[in-house]
């Protein structure tokens, strides 16, 4: 199981930034997302997002004291002062148990350096958390997560030179109609 | 060269999003940001990056019709509607001239998918433009955007497994004080 804590979301400010990430959570592989902090309308946009395309990607909101309070598995946090992250991967693979990675907004509290097993870096260049979980995802699954299936998916795209073709209904008229 | 070019943007409501997909730019080795709209403090944000941590990655406005008229290179548009983007990397490498990466918000002209030479998918999940934009420059490079190095840089990070271990300073005090 893997797990993306987010750290550090303020509500008005980070409404997007956080909605990517748990996107990227969802579309690159992750199970779930805990958001340190409570903000339900990132909930209801991730929620419908998986309702039309699929997966069983969930959002729950939770401190991430509590959170680490009862986690028993291997912490990655993802900081642009870390460690090179490609040299870890392996290390991150090897670990027993569930993973969760750390994706913080703008100060992360000394406490989560310490809890990491892994304090990675996705390049030492400011960029984004949304493009370091990304990276990070990549690595971990070796680039298979563009060749996963969403279970019960009611859109779906059909690849294409120009344009957009999109396969199933949101709402599907009842029979007849 | 390589350029990004953001359209769509809505100052209000895009600031911080387009802030990341400029810096993450920057990060993975584009040379330059064309934002299809004008929001002054995207710039003074990322040229402050710019200024501490080196290189020389610039952020301009322009709408992209006004870009497109000069423009002749080759365009690639990232959608979650296009092609498989891994399977057209090296179509995209031998094309000649300068390249530009059109990245959109919303809602994209349909003039966009008809300009592009490649209209091209980092998967067909919804997720983010700042992780697509990632993603390609990722693999358009061979993963080699990390070692890049960024000259005249004020700051710059010494990767540690746990904590901050900045050189450099902002703001360097005169001699002798």
């Amino acid at each position: 199981m893997i797990t993306v804590l987010r750290i550090g979301h303020r509500p008005q400010r980070d409404k997007r930034i956080t909605t990517h990430v748990a996107l990227v959570a969802r579309a690159f592989g992750a199970d779930n997302i805990v958001i340190s902090g409570e903000d339900q309308k990132i909930k209801e946009t991730v929620d419908a997002v998986v309702d039309s395309w699929g997966g069983d990607f969930s959002v729950s909101f939770q401190s991430w004291k509590s959170f680490f309070s009862s986690f028993t598995g291997t912490v990655v946090h993802l900081t642009m002062y870390g460690l090179p992250f490609e040299d870890h991967m392996d290390a991150v693979r090897a670990a027993e148990g569930d993973l969760c990675i750390v994706v913080g907004a703008e100060k992360v509290p000394p406490p989560i350096y310490q809890r990491a097993d892994f304090n990675l870096a996705v390049g030492n260049q400011p960029h984004s958390e949304v493009s370091a979980l990304a990276l990070f995802m990549d690595r971990y699954l070796k680039g298979r997560e563009f060749e996963r299936e969403y279970g019960g998916a009611k859109l779906s795209i059909v690849p294409c030179e120009q344009g957009k073709i999109v396969t199933g209904s949101r709402n599907p008229r009842p029979p007849g109609e």
